[in-house]
């Protein structure tokens, strides 16, 4: 290969100063969901094909990517971690606690065409909780994605709300026919990238749908929505309004009612009745998650999905999810900057070699400071330039320097180099670890 | 779909109580590895087919799924973290810190035939430095490798040291060809699958050696092993063996030496002079971690690759490296019930629903345990009978759980329930945080 290899068109190699802000991101996700009680599973990322194939509709169906394997299997690559826990649910349900709440952060696979925010290789984070139909679970899923974000410091989101019921509910006041509701929801699906002019045209051109109906459909939108700017007049209000369906308004409202006595800042949930979220399989409540800036596509996107699991062979299983996309999260926080001070090398210390003779005085420095808890490095070479050393530390990022010369040895010191100010004191050997705590 | 839905063969889920295994490993390794300053990468799972084909030998080429993506682009699942990290370095690694350090854990993809130990898809957790050819960089695997499987508390395990130099010294010395060597080493490496006797017969048969030669190979390794039994006698002779390859034994006994100041006990780092590693391109020190129970296989594999990275069009670039087998280590671990005590769910409570008009105060409860620190799930269902929660958190194994009724809120008590011991005691509203830190 004469060549540099490269990677393929929309995959990407994380370099450490990445892998700091994906890690932390993780972390913090991870400690939500925990907190919440939701326990972790992980699914192979081969499926049979058949099991991928047929659940989020026919635009998605073309963008898994499958092949065959060595045994001539049909196979391919999970398309996100609904449908495989799913199947985790179907077959392992009845040996687990239920409702089981489970965490999955995995990476998923979509031949997309790659741009802005979108890659053919990411990490979704989702959470999901199945056995429950309670309005508890759409509320606390709600919830975490509240706190989840509000943790990482994501700044300006909202929180976009609606249920299928709720939609189908108001095409059905807009004399819309059921067999087109799904065809109409894919449509309207598309106003986040598409102008309302646009969509409005592919619901009568494309849909079939009359004129006069979509002019009804976006009125009721309309009406609704600047009744209901936000949660909080949502919840203080007594009346249903006439031009909603009431029985998907209120239990709508239950859920969102709930989610903010779990500490959801009304403020920032907001009621979409226009979002539909492109996916088959939901059937009840759904969400996602926008910011302003930088424009990129939601963050996070859920709802339930009451028939999935029996589809998959199954018991009748209600379930409600989120997934959160960690790649969307983290090119919001490099975007923005929001965290430039974070560390971004795991080292605290690089302990350097004086001179040959004296790399076991550093091996031996370094082997105390990691019993003490501190993350220590030795350079690896020992025959290197002071200079050479130093400027590897600042090229990492380590903080502290080490300096164990000939004198500091006959002394029973070390000096400590502070690499941001450019500072260097003179320290008793065994006082590096209280120092740096 | 009719029937349940199966995994693929060699694919495995992996349930809340896996997962605690699992992610305890994980901790420990990333704990490790980060204090020796290794730095966290991640790369694609998948890669142009061309890269990983011919880096490993025909063997396991024959493993490696490939295949045509949407965009009739050759590609392939990774099949270990090797290769992805030499590309990586061949087109980054002018702007990295070097020597780089960086640690790895991800999945790897091998079409094998599932035995024991022996999956499809598993996780490597690799360490490698990239741009040093110093002895240091040799040794400080050695002890990262000594340190995770001790601070595992893996037990009974032994890290076998050879060079693919002192191997071919060797063989120099039995008389064997050597436009031969690379297959003798391919045969010689399956000792710890086939008798002493089937290695001799396919190095005579298949591999066109003569007897003669094939025993005084054995006979020189049999002499070495049975003079060095461990590094400990070997850091503490004087004399190079006439037996040996001399380069190449000094050279591997200064890697020794430096581990065990490192740290490494040399009763278990055992100079096994037939190891050879399978992969085709290692071109220093070998090494591999084995234990006598349960029988398993290697958990750790590793060694000097000098010429990888030039190979893919990179920078002439040392380099030495290991990979820990996550998996086979969670099996050892299972199997030998070493880590049956570690907690097998996130949440440390449970706090029930006493009835529908108490719901606001669990899910108040719970918000303020979680800004307590307490990891807290709330029971999600708002009408249970007290008895079914208990048992959802005695399945989940949910060490606490917490009961509010109508009396506890009117003296502004919690009842807290010990789910092992089986005991109850009464406390103050505030003061479960406190109790169970």
């Amino acid at each position: 290969m004469s060549e540099k290899p490269q990677t393929l068109k929309g995959f990407r190699d994380f370099l450490p100063k990445d892998m700091a802000i994906r890690n932390r991101v993780k972390k913090i996700l991870t400690d939500v969901f925990e907190s919440y009680g939701f326990e972790p599973i992980e699914t192979p990322a081969l499926e049979y094909a058949e099991l991928l194939l047929g659940k989020y509709g026919p635009e998605a169906d073309k963008l898994v990517y499958t092949f065959e394997d060595r045994g001539e299997r049909k196979v391919g690559l999970r398309y996100d971690l609904t449908v495989p826990t799913a199947r985790v649910a179907a077959t392992h349900l009845q040996d687990l606690p239920t409702p089981f709440k489970r965490y999955q952060i995995q990476r998923v696979w979509r031949a997309e065409n790659p741009q802005k925010g979108r890659y053919r290789e990411f990490d979704q984070c989702d959470i999901d909780i199945l056995g429950s139909s309670s309005p508890i679970a759409d509320a606390e899923i709600l919830a975490v994605i509240y706190s989840a974000l509000s943790r990482l410091n994501i700044g300006n989101f909202q929180i976009l709300i609606n249920s299928r019921p709720m939609l189908y509910g108001i095409m059905e006041k807009a004399g819309i026919p059921e067999n087109k509701y799904n065809d109409a929801a894919i449509s309207i699906d598309k106003l986040d990238k598409m102008s309302v002019d646009e969509v409005q045209n592919e619901l009568i051109e494309k849909r079939g749908i009359e004129r006069e109906q979509v002019g009804k459909l976006f009125g009721i939108v309309a009406a609704l929505e600047s009744a209901f700017p936000n949660a909080e007049v949502l919840v203080e209000s007594s009346e249903i309004p006439a031009e909603a369906p009431a029985e998907a308004f209120s239990s709508l409202k239950e859920i969102i009612k709930m989610a903010v006595e779990m500490g959801v800042d009304p403020k920032v949930l907001i009621p979409r009745f226009t979002l539909a979220r492109g996916l088959d399989y939901y059937t009840g409540v759904i969400f996602e998650t926008v910011v302003t800036e930088p424009k990129i596509g939601s963050l996070t996107g859920g709802g339930r999905y009451d028939n999935l699991i029996a589809t998959l062979g199954g018991p009748d299983t209600p379930a409600v999810g989120t997934t959160i996309g960690l790649d969307r999260i983290c090119d919001v926080i490099s975007e923005l900057g929001l965290w430039n001070d974070i560390p971004t090398t795991p080292a605290q210390v690089l302990i350097t070699v004086f001179s040959p003779d004296l790399l076991d005085e550093s091996i031996k420095y370094a082997k105390l400071q990691r019993e003490s808890g501190v993350k220590s490095e030795v350079y690896i070479e020992s025959d290197a330039k002071l200079e050479k050393q130093l400027k590897y530390a600042d090229k990492k990022g380590i903080p502290w320097v080490v300096i164990m010369g000939p004198e500091e040895k006959e002394k029973g010191t070390i000096k400590l180099k502070n690499m941001k100010a450019g500072t260097e004191e003179e320290m008793p050997y065994h006082d590096l670890a209280a120092k740096l705590r």
